[in-house]
This record gives C-alpha cells, structure tokens and sequence, in this order.
C-alpha cells in the first residue's frame, strides 16, 4: 500500500530519543524511515575498523515497531582520514585543483580510493543487513550529481571514453571543427576537461556535449557499481537513490534504467507567487519522475517546514501545504512519501531546514498536518499497484536540457519552461500526461508534444515519423531539429529532418528574447516572447499568425496533415492562456476528452489497476476552489486534495 | 576642553609646506594632528636602518604651534622588503594562498616574522617620543579587522585555540556535531580554516562561530601585543585604535577592554536618502561608540569632503554637514573630533576621498565650515569630563551579529537594522539611550532593549532575569533564546531560557522576507516584514496581533510582569512608526519622560558634569525644523546642532 | 572604388563548395574575401612542418573570379603544440597563473616562443603569397587587445619599461607616491604586475597608468614586429589589423601609426532601444576610425545577422540594416566593408553568431538585402579617394579613457559617453566631425571640442591654447585638466591650465550620480546627472546657471574670450536636448552653418575629391522620415541611406 515515511538521523540524537522517536512515529502512522546517508565516519571511524552496534541497534528499535527501514550507502561524505591519506578521493575544481573539504560532495566518482573505500563499507554495511527484513530498500550515496570533477583521475578517463567514442583525433578534431579557434588536437594530452573560468558557452559545443556526456557517465558508473556490489550479496535488493534537479543534473533515464526505483527529493515552493502567470511546476517534476522509468516512483525527501540554509529562511508552509503537497505527490504515481526529516537538526549547517517537528521538540501545526495526512494515507489503502495511463506525452531529455543550457537560444528561454507550460495547458484541461525520454514507445500515446527536440538523434526523428505516419498527433516547436547530435548545426532549413512532417520550414528567425509580439489566433489575440520564427508554409494549415513586427501577418503555428496523423509546429512561444486555448483545439482534433470549466491549478488525476481506482483533485492554490463539472462536484480548501476511490467490480 | 583635529601626513608633501599648514592649522583652531600610521617604510627604508629626523621634524612645528600629536604605530603596512624577505608576513586568502601585495593591510597577525619587526618599530617610536610632550596619544595600526587569514602560521594557532577550549577532538565533534555531514574530525592535520570558495553559511555554524572568534582574538591580541610594547616604555600612554565597521568587525567590546579610549571614523553619507523609512544610523553608531567603554570616545577620522575612491565619488556634503555632523559626534560623547584629512591627497589611490581642503590648496566653502566650527567648539569650552547617562539602554553584541551575518535569518533581516530601529524610535521622543554590551551592569537603567538574543550566554540570561525581577523593563524580541552560546539550536520552545519572562512561547515562526504583513495595535494598522513570530499565551497582556495571514488574531506584541518588573516580547520587525509608538507606551509605564511633537530626524542630548551641563539639539534633516516643546523652542538650519551650556551653581 | 567584401573561412567547408561559394559571392557582386586568421594549426601542423596547399587553392578559386583576398597573419591562435612544448607562449593571469587555454587569443605577445614561431609562420606565408596578385592586403592577428598579461617575461619587460621612464626606484617612488600606503619600492624584484583580485581602482592610479601603458606598447609592439616581417618581403604591402572597443582597448593612435589601414569590426546593436534618449553610437565609432589615421578605413567584420554566442542570440536585423549601416559606414568613410560573415559556421563556440547566409546554406531575406547593397555600391563607383572634411573635431584619447575607467568619476558617468553626446548634437544639426588625437593638428579646424581632458599633456595644452588664441573656438567641459601626465591630481585650481582660456574656476564640484540636477540655459530647463561644478566666474560670460540645490544661480555653462577666439567652459553633463541646443548656439558663433529642422537621428555626410561628391542621408531609424531642408528633400525608408552623387566640372 502507498505509505509515508520519514527521513531519520540516529547518529544526532542520543538514543534515549531513538525509542521516543520511534513511538510517536508508530503511533503517527509511519511506515518507513530512511537512515545512514552521511553515517560513514560513524561507521568506519578509523581505516578498515568499523562499528555497526549503533546502527543495528536503530534498525532493530524501528523494525520492532513494525516500521520499515530504508539503509544508505555512505558515499556522498566519505571520512577526513580518507580525504587526508587518498587526496586522490577529491574533486577538482576548474582550475584543476582538489576541492577544499568541509562541506559536502566532494568525492570523485573516478578516484581508485574513493572507489577501494566505497565498495569496502558497502560490502560490510549488504552484508550486514542481508537478512534483516526490516531493511527493505538502499539508497545509494545522497542527491547525485553529474559533477565536473577536472582530476588527474578523470581527465584520463574522458580521453579513454573520447578514444572509444571516436577512436582517433581527427575524428575528434573534424566533429568538433577544432579548426574554427584553431585549436585542433595533435597529441592526446592536449585533451582536457574545461579548464579555466571561461562561462560555459565559451567553449566548443560539441566537445561540452561530450564532457557533460562523459561526467554523466561518470555518475551513471558511479551508482552502478554500487549497485553491482549490493546486489551480488542481495541479489534481490531493491535499489534507488535520491534525485534532484540543479546545475549538473544526472541523466536519470541512463542512471535508474539499472536501478530499481526512482525516488526524488521535492522541495515545492513555500511562497506562492504573486504573478498569475507564474507556472506552479511540483507537478511537472512528479510526472516527469514517473516518465524516468514509466512506473510509479518514491519521494526519499518531502517538504516539512520552511526551507532555509543555503538561503536566508522562507516563508512557513501554508496551512495545507504538509498534507496536500504529499497526496499530490501520491496522486501523480508516488508509492511512498518519506519527509525530509522527522525532526529539524540542532546542528550542522543545515540547522534551518526544518522538519516536522521543529527543534524544541514539540510537536506543532505542521506535525498535526503530517499525522492527518498519514490517517488519511493509511485509511485509504491505495495499492502500489495502481498505475496512471495517459494519451499524451511530454518528450523531456536530460541531453537537450545540458545542449540549451550550454548555449541558451534567447534572453529568458528555458529548455524546461517551455515543457511545464505545455504541462500546464494541458493540466488546466483536466487532463494527465506523461513526461518520457526521447527513448520510450510512443505507440501507447495519441499525442506527442516534443518541445525544443535541439538536437537531432536519428532513433527519435524515425519513431517520430512512424508514429505520426500511423495516426498519432504530433506537436514540434520553434528550435527543433536545429544540431545533429553532437551539437554541431544541421545544414539545412529548420525544423531539419522534421520538415516533412511540419510542412513548413523556418526562413529566419527573431530571438525577441523579453520583448513582447502579439499573435492572433483564431480572432484572440496573445503575447509571445523569446523566440518568434518567420516561416515559409509549403503545405501546412495555418492557426495562427503575428500581428506585429515587419513579419506581420505570415504564421506562428501551423498544422500539417502526415501520413494518417497531424503534426502542429508552433513557431512561437506564448502565455498560459494560449497553450490552454491552443491544446483545447489539438486535444479535440485527436479526439481526447477534456474538460473546459476547470478552475486554475487544480489537478485531475486517476491512479488505477484491475480492482481498483483513484480520482485525485488536488486544488494547488491558497484559496477555495468550487468544481463544477460533468464528473466531479467538489469544494476544496487550500491545498485539498480529494480522493474518490472506487472497488472495481469483477466481471 | 573638547576639540577639533586633523589627520595629516607630512611624509606626502615638502617641508615647506609643513610651516603654511600648521600656521593655517593654528589660525584656525586645530588642536590635535594624527600621524604616520602608514610610514614605515620612511622610517625603516631598509632592514634595520631607521630615520627619524622628519617626523622629529613634523613633531615639532606642530608642537612649536600648539598642536599636539597623537603617532600611530605603523603596521598596516610593513615596507615591502619585510614581505619580500620574510613570506610569512603576508595574509593567506580563503584559497590558502598568499594575498597579493600592493594594496594595504596584508599582514598575518600571526606572523613570526610581522610580530618581531613590529616590536622593533614600535619599540624605537616609543623610545623616542617617549618624553616628547607633545605626543599625547598613540594610535595602534589604522583600521583593524578581524581578518580571516589561512595561512600555516594562523592554522597552527586556530589548532591551539580549539585544543584549549575543548581539550579534544571527541568534544569537537560533539559540540560541532561534525557528523551532520559526515565530517567528524579524527586527526588535528584535519581541523583547518574554511578553506574554499563557498558561501559561508555552507559551514558548519559552530565551527565559524570559533573560526570567527579566533580571528577577533588574532586581532585583540595583536593589538595588546602592541600595547604592551608602548606601557613598557610610556607606562601611562594613552593608546587607542580607530575602530570601523566591516565585513570583518573586531569585538570591540573585548579589544578596548585593555586599551584606553575608542576611537572611531566616522563617515555619514552625504547623499540624503530619498525615502522617509530610511534610517539616519550615524547617531546609532556614535552612541554604539560610547557604549564601548562606557565612556567618552574620539573620532580619528571624520567626514570632510566628497568621498570616493572604492567607488565612484559622491556628492559633496551639503551646507551644514562638515560642522554639523561633528557637533552631532561631540553631542554623543566625542571629546576629540580628528577630520580625515587637511587636505586631499594628490597621489594614491585614495586622491578621491576628499580632505577639508580640495587638491588647489584653495580653502573652499567646506573648510570656511570647518573653521566654523572649530571656533564653535573652542568658544563653547565644553569639559571632557561631561559624561552622557540614559535611563534606557540597547545591548549590542559583536557575537550576535557575527552568529547573525553567518545564518541571515530571513531576506531583508540585518541584526543592525533592528537595533537601529530601536534606536530611532527612541531618538524620535526625544530620549537618548546607551549602546551596551551584554557584560554591561544593567542596572543603571530602567529599560533594556535586547533585540534579537539569538545565542544565548547564561551570565546574560541571569542578569536579565534579576533585572526584570528586580522591577527592570525589558523588551526582548523575535529570534531571541533560538542558540546556544556554540551556535547550535536549543531543543525548548522560543524564546527558550526567556520563556518565563515573556510569559508567551513560540509555536512557530513565518520568514516572510520582504513580504509584508498588517498587525493592528491600538486600533492603528502598521506593516510589518521579515518575521512573524506565530504566539502561543500563556500568562501575557496582547498589546497587538496579526490582522491577516493564517494567523489572524493571534498576538505578536505581549508584555508579561515578571518580579517587580515587566518583560515585552516583540515577535515581528515592524517600520518607524511602529516603534515610536510602541516606545512612546512603553516609556510611559517605565515612568521615563518623553517629547511627543519632536519633529523627524531632531536628536537632543544632554552632557553634564558636577559643574556644567550642555544640552544640544541636532537637526538631521536637510530643511528647517520648528522645535516647540516645553523645554526647547529653536528653529534650526538644516544640519545645525544647537547647544544650551549652563554653569551649574554650587549649592 | 568603394567596395564589398565577405569574411570566409575555407578551413571550415568542403572544397567543393569553395566553388559554388566563390561563384555566389562573384555573381553577388563581392569584391574582397578576408581569410586564414585562425588557420595556424592548418599551416603547420606539426612543428615546422607546414602545409600550404589548401590556402593556394582557395586563393586561386577567389582569384580566378576576380575577386581579391586580404590574408591574416595566425597568431591570435598558436597550434596546442605549441602551448604544450613552450608553455610560456601562454597569457598569466592576474593571478598569476597560466591561463587555460580552449578558448582563443591566449598568447602572450612578450613570449619568446611566441616571437619566434610567429616570425617563422608570417615569413613563410608573406614569402609565399609575396608576388600573388590577388591578396592585396594583410591583417595582423585578430582584435588585438592590450591584454594585461602578469607572466614572468612581461613582468621582466614591465620593469625595463619603468627603468626607462624613470631611471631609478626614487623617482617611481616619487612619481606614485608610493608612500601614500607606505609601499615604497626598495628593490626592483618589488615591482610587479597588478597581482590579486582587487578590484582596478584600489591600486596606486600613477602605477596602473603606467601599466596598461606598458600592455598598450606590448601590443602595438607585436603588431609592428609582424608588420616588420611582412615588409621585409613584401615591402609595399597594405598591412592593417581589425581593431575593435572591449575592456583592454589598444592604443589605435599609436598602433596603426605604423600600419597602413585601419580596420575596424563594425556589430551596431539590432536592438532599437525603447529609450528616446538613448545614443545611436555606431556613426561616432566610425567617424573614431576615421580619425585614427585622419583618413578613409575598412570595415573587417560588419553585421550580417543575429548576434549570439557569449549572450543568448539577440534580435535578428531589421529590414534595412543589413544594407543600411554598410551604407552608413561608407559614408563615414569605409572604403572596404567586409561582411562576417559569408556564412554561419555550423561548428564551433561562435556557431549562433550569424552570418549572411544561415546555416541552412538557404540564402534569406539579409542576403537578399546584402546583394542588393553589393549592387547599388558597385553601380555608385565611389572613388576611394572621395574625402570627408569638417570644420568641427572632437578630441577623443585612449590614455584619458584608460583613466577613467580606473576611476570612475561619478555614478554613471562614462568617457565614451560625453563624446557621443556631443557627436549626438553635432549629428543632430546635420554637420559632420572628426574625432581626432589629441596630436592632431588643430589648424584645419574652426572648432574643437575637448570633453573631459583629464590627464594634462603639455603638447595639448599649448597648442589648444594657440588654436584659441588665433581664432578658434574651444569647448571644455567638467574634468579638463585634474591630473598631471602621470595620473596624479594636479594642485590647482580647475580646470588647471586651461583656467586662463575658461575665464572661470572650479570652487568645488558635487558628483551628483544619477540624480537629475536642473539648469536653464535661455530660459528653457534642461535636467542634467552625474556631475555639477559649482564655479567661480573670474571674467567669463555665463550662459547657463543651477536653478537648484545650494548652488541654485550660480553658472554651469559659460565662454569667455581668449586672444581671438572664444572658450566655452561646459560645468555639467546634459542630456540630448541640451547638447543640440548648446552646440547650435556655439555654431552659429563659429560661423558654422547647421541644418535647424532636420529629423531626429538622420545623418548627413559628404565624401568628395576633385572630381566627385557623394552626399549621404542615412535615417537611423525603425521609421519612415520625412527630410525637408534647405538642400534636401527626401523620402527615408527604415535605415535607408540616400546618396546623391555629382560628378564635378573641370573648371
């Protein structure tokens, strides 16, 4: 059954609390804690002498009181004593030089050390708890990330891995066009990661795509052969680890492909913004989680109090935020929901990232929220096997996110920005999408919105054709086609190899960046910003056209009958209302259900398997929400989220 | 008497104009030049070999004219032949690199070599002036901070500093909880300054919070290191440091302890802000200044000219400034007011940061001001020993902001902000106050004012508690109690260890930044920001609570008898308005005296001895006040500080 | 005649398409193709192993269809190779650490290495093409900067540098008032580059003078060292390097005082601004580079699309510009405008820095627009001995910019910025202008204008005081005359040795920043920023006073007689109106004759020899204009450019 849990730091308490903690945490209704992530230095305190009373003794209180335990591999710190005897165990930054310890992260995936000390206190930690039922899931290390890390150790495996990929440098001189700077390779030791302090975009493309490539393989690797020792003594361990999004994010569609559960850390915003165009995108994230392996997912952290440390404090969670950001997390394919943390850390830099219980200890507001919402949780018996099946998909790759980062397109354009409006139009209907990589079967979908598809992978653009071919709607937008895949342009009009299925292609384009250019569409008229392409229909209907600029009156959205299917091109990028208005029109032309009277940011979704199913109306907003519709008749608080579950009857 | 001085550097202009400068000087009335804080390398131009017959020189002409001197030891700056000889001389940046030189103020505090040379010079500057009438004063370095220095030799030192506070790395870890993340300690080759480039609130708190006050050490003991070398030589020198505020602030409360007065300089902006919440803080920190030593203090550089040089010039101070805002010094204690400097200098690159005299040698506007108003001041002959006592005191704490700038609680807070706030509410009824440290002896006073108590030190807590027992008024505020004296988080509710006092605890808090909030007391509406302290009653009197949130209608303002005394407790950070208000109220049952129609910006002070008082009356605002109470009627130029000197009758 | 030319890089493409392109470009019109700036790794792979065959073909192709070819010299992108065999080839930083090299123009131009493998690749390339008639002229390395490198080499260069300025340590001392923080040089292992992260303007300013002089002589020393090389075997070659505006600008007066063409990289902005008050700057930095040489100039890369690469890609040019500021620059006196580029380059850090053809190799609506201008110059056969000549020049100096920008006067106060507004004015009244060095013969001229003469050179001052007295007029402004020749404040009153052709003096000066100021000049208002001298009227005739602040009534604006001519004294910086208002006045003074009514930004120039006179109307904006004045009458599309030619009868 989907159930909650709590993040858990036996190591900070003394553990007369441990026994407290694990009370209140039965009686609350927890399921499951999470422990040990930062525990190393506890663990092995001095090289090859370990201590694991304290651990085994944490585990046993919790597993007596029915709860389960989720055990960390200890990675993400490894102890002073090793950073100090292996000072090859130390990321470098860009200028080539280790990292100052003392915070936290500083491991090199490809340090021998790091790698020798790793799989010893792994080994120990799977051999220990092998057969202990309470533990019932590993995370590996803490919040992964694709870390440039510039060593010794590391720049001799990318040219290892730029060996293997094009086996000499003048294939590696000619893909790049080393030539433009004049910079070609002559000996492999001129190879070397970004060095200097250069912004990004300062570098060659195509050697970034494939450094970003290299240190994403390097994390992949990393998790991987964590996950190879746990599994040689646990064979059927059930593997995950916690991830997140920022600078370096990990390709999660290579990392858990080899694992057994995505879980993910969400921090939804305690400051609801004022800007009614702002997108509230926690939703976006749990779909795109569920897409990483098309099966629902665990949340490892989960909001619990105001967030602070890296930055000054934020605003406490609103009354309803504990409860209802949880069941939304459930209501989109989340199994489990393990908070961040049980209770907030008198210590240590993070002190003000708070839990639900807040340092003195006693149980507050937000503590009451969190035993509801484990009632709740507990009472409604949802069963892990529910699953949540849409028509529509959302294309969402980790490879076109790092080339658009790289070398961002226009003043305020953001890979991920457009994906969530598309997200958010289509929620705003009252309908559910997946978020999937390039790499999944489309053949399960009627509609495939594939956003800024930058660069070209021959695999993506067929099934693309052949799913279009077949019958399926397709929606491609400004920016797609425009590199082959090693991020070097294509020589041809845009959208490249796409141009068939558009029927149009791009004359020239506006990168308008921040200015504003009114569109007309069917008689309305809309805002667009950041990227306006001038287009040249050949064959395509036209939905929309500018209304200003010296390209007044030619179109911005087409549509273009392909094979049995449709493929739209939407040259533009627009406000919430037009992506609403735009995917109303799409949906019923592909003969997709929706719902028009739906308040703002509430979210309609349904979790189900053959004997059972849930509706989720989640109402993301700080105000009541009246609904109204054919379905569903509801009045919800701030942040209430219904569940209609229904027993199926068996035929 | 009090009186008006001048910074003055011989060592930039010929001999021939030491005689013009010192006859102007004396023409108009300056009593006190400063000198030679960065001559070192005049008077040591090689290792060993020293010249002395300039400042002997410069001495005298002063002297011959009146004038005293007050020297400076010059150890800002060492010659750079002791940095290229001796490399452990220079400061190490958070890189652990050596700091560039060519600047000023590089040298390690610490440093073997930097201790030995300075003796030396100080050693023969106090040798040879030691009989000298006319040095009465001597000025230690110029500027100090409490710099972060990494190198080896501050390294070593910070080991022996933690070894003696906790005698082993077990307690470290403990008090630290170093395990937070991983990181405990398990040799002292470990424990090293926070090297690297991340924020500073990427630390572990209670770390800085030593790192930090070693570092205040290093510069107090650096300090009595020089001290010690004067006494032994002039036992009854009278040895100051022109103290500052910066990034780095000395614990001046700690490094005056040993010295004989605190100096300070003084630069009020020139440009008037144009909003009327803006904060006039420069009477805020002269009284800060008093509080020190709890006596009167100097100014050894005050504002003379358009200052510029770290950043583009500013605008000339206004008519009035140059005269007024020394009154305003000698108002709140100054006994010596030393203008930076005679004249602008015409080389370096601090040429922009004017002097009373522009580059031209032609006296202007501002010099006819300052001559002004050194004849003011000698015609007033205001005794020294007039001192300036208050019935109501702030507690300031160097711990507290270093503890504060290290966590910023929430956007917008600033320890200082709220304090000034205070201040200014105080200022506006007419009342003036002490800036005290929180080993001060309260009792003195009727009204403490202890905003943002954040760590909590028990001979603090004690002594507060006896005073509001003992029939003492104190206002305690959001964020007090919330540490311990480590920086680590108390585990009791807030206020924590002034929980009786308050009489009300903190369920929970809301950061809200720059958001603001309404909070209604007495009817009046006011805005509040920041921080809203969400309030649990238990034995309080509500004086105001919140009109909106999701607390509506719960307090934030309280106030609790206690002993014979009462205890208010302020949960929010509120505007002027509010704090003149809740002042004015609280005043009032304190049984002070205030004004109620003062207009904005107007400070009056009183100083007094057994045989005279002078009462001034300042006005900081660049328009004309109307001043119509009982006591004062004055119509007052912008800028303009009146003085009531009345000889007392001996009974 | 006047022609135009294309960047192309053959190193980038197929040979085969060599081909089509050089038939394009022939039958485009494109007389000009620049070439091989970046190619060094191409010419010799290997260490003294080189490979010309590949330039002599696609020289051949260009030549072959009559179209000439300007070859560069490769230097601004030494092979790895030689990075790796020679390390001190490479740039140090401020730091002074060598800089990593994957990005471009990292060679230190005092390298050794550099020297010698420049010399060996220039030779061979100039003796190769020494006797082929297509390439025509030369380009020295690419935008030359006067890049601050902190290597060992330059820094053993930056002390002969001093040793022979000054002779001795003394004099430095002396000259910098190194005294002033007490860093006196005792030895000259003390001297050393600007080391450290400070910022500019915390170092001595007679320091920092001397050296960006010392890196502006390092690169004008490179470059004539290749101009040497070349002209020893081709010793009538046209040599030229393609300069351009960045932070470490080069000293062009000097630099191209031994080069025979300036050329210049041309990118105006295709962001109109919303701001009508903002500066059109792109004819000012034309008319700057004809006055570098006082003669006509090329175009080395001028605008052919989008911007983008170290900004996200901006708007694509407007219709019209891409013809309209070619045109514009020929009729500031461009001879050559050479487009960058022919095509976008589908690889490499510069890839969205479009070109005239995008990459789809689909030739657009900008080529379009650039055949069109290929044809209308080719059918205008303006003469290349066409002259522009004016009775009006401004004085522009890089060693007054290099000042001021190590001390910035005020908020937002900017060098350039006071020269354009008064090009602004002058544009504004339909006159053209030089922008001459302040070694310019002044005698050609009827009025010169002299904003901000910082630094005072004694050649200037006597020979503007010459010019004035024997009739001409001069306008002074704020800031003329503050600092001696080596950076220091002169001790006089200002504007120091202009005082006697000004009339008046500077009392004081309040840099008021951004604040606005109101003065009236003949009754109108006019709100002027940044900086306000309150002046001191000796026997000058005022034209505008402050109506505000405490120097309300007092002059800002005034001129006075000197000998025959006249001297305005401008105390103030205005806005546009102002400028236009002023200068029309100061005209008709001068006897110049101006146009009153002429639309705003539309500007008129005139090239003519004794045969020919082209008359240019140029509208610089996104609109139609409607010009009608004594001479002209003319219809102005969106920066459309009319030119009027007459040929001229032989009396």
């Amino acid at each position: 059954m989907v159930s909650i849990g709590v993040d858990y730091y036996p190591e900070h308490w003394d553990r007369e609390m441990w026994i407290k903690d694990a009370d209140l945490m039965k009686e609350t209704g927890v399921k499951t804690v999470r422990m040990a992530e930062f525990a190393w230095c506890k663990l092995e305190p001095e090289e090859n002498k370990f201590d694991f009373e304290w651990l085994d003794e944490a585990v046993s209180i919790f597993s007596e009181r029915g709860i389960d335990v989720i055990l960390c591999t200890p990675t993400n710190c490894p102890p002073l004593w090793l950073y100090e005897k292996y000072p090859d165990a130390k990321q470098h930054s860009r200028k080539g030089e280790p990292t100052a310890i003392g915070v936290r992260g500083h491991r090199c995936y490809n340090s021998p050390s790091i790698r020798k000390f790793s799989e010893r206190i792994i080994r120990r930690l799977a051999e220990r708890y092998a057969d202990n039922p309470a533990v019932t899931a590993w995370q590996i290390d803490n919040e992964l990330d694709a870390a440039q890390c510039c060593c010794p150790n590391c720049t001799e495996k990318f040219r290892l891995f730029l060996k293997e990929k094009y086996g000499s440098l003048e294939k590696i001189n000619s893909t790049y066009g080393n030539i433009v700077w004049g910079g070609e390779y002559s000996s492999w030791e001129q190879v070397k990661p970004p060095l200097g302090d250069y912004p990004e975009n300062w570098y060659n493309p195509a050697y970034m795509n494939d450094w970003i490539g290299f240190c994403k393989d390097s994390a992949n690797n990393f998790a991987w052969f964590q996950a190879d020792i746990i599994r040689e003594i646990i064979p059927n361990a059930v593997i995950t680890t916690n991830t997140w999004l920022c600078g370096n994010t990990c390709d999660m569609h290579g990392m858990f492909s080899k694992l057994d559960v995505v879980s993910y850390d969400n921090y939804p915003t305690t400051r609801i913004p004022d800007d009614e165009n702002a997108l509230y995108s926690h939703a976006f994230h749990l779909d795109m989680m569920r897409g990483v392996k098309k099966k629902n997912f665990w949340i490892m952290e989960q909001l619990s109090g105001t967030p602070g440390c890296w930055m000054p404090m934020q605003p406490t969670p609103l009354p309803g935020m504990i409860k209802g950001y949880s069941m939304q997390a459930v209501a989109h394919g989340a199994d489990k929901v393990i908070h961040f943390r049980w209770r907030s850390a008198a210590k240590g830099a993070e002190m003000f990232w708070h839990g639900l219980i807040d340092h003195s200890n006693v149980p507050s507001r937000r503590f009451e929220e969190f035993a509801e919402l484990c009632r709740t949780i507990n009472e409604l018996e949802i069963p892990e096997s529910t699953e949540i099946k849409n028509d529509i998909a959302i294309i969402m790759s980790f490879d076109q996110e790092a080339a658009l980062n790289l070398q961002p397109q226009s003043d305020g354009f953001h890979y991920y920005n457009q994906l969530k409006l598309y997200h958010d139009g289509i929620t705003s209907l009252g309908c559910g999408c997946d978020i999937i990589s390039e790499h999944t079967d489309y053949s399960a979908y009627k509609v495939i919105i594939a956003p800024t598809l930058y660069l070209t992978f021959k695999d993506t653009a067929e099934r693309l054709h052949a799913f279009t071919e077949n019958g399926g709607t397709v929606i491609l937008t400004n920016r797609c086609g425009v590199k082959d895949e090693n991020n070097n342009c294509v020589m041809e009009p845009l959208p490249g190899v796409y141009s068939d299925m558009t029927g149009c292609t791009v004359a020239e384009y506006d990168a308008v960046g921040y200015d504003k250019v009114n569109i007309v569409m069917k008689h309305k008229n809309y805002a667009v910003s950041q990227w306006c392409d001038i287009i040249k229909n050949n064959s395509a209907q036209v939905i929309a056209e500018y209304s200003e600029r010296f390209y007044k009156g030619t179109p911005c959205v087409l549509s273009n009958k392909f094979g049995k299917g449709l493929c739209y091109y939407v040259g533009i990028i627009g406000n919430r209302d037009f992506y609403r208005d735009f995917l109303a029109n799409a949906l019923d032309n592909a003969g997709i259900e929706f719902i028009k009277n739906l308040p703002d940011n509430v979210e309609i979704t349904r979790r189900s398997n053959s004997e059972a199913e849930c509706i989720f109306v989640f109402n993301n907003n700080n105000y009541h929400v009246s609904i109204d519709t054919e379905n569903i008749k509801a009045e919800l608080a701030p942040f209430e989220c219904v569940v209609y579950k229904t027993i199926k009857l068996i035929d």
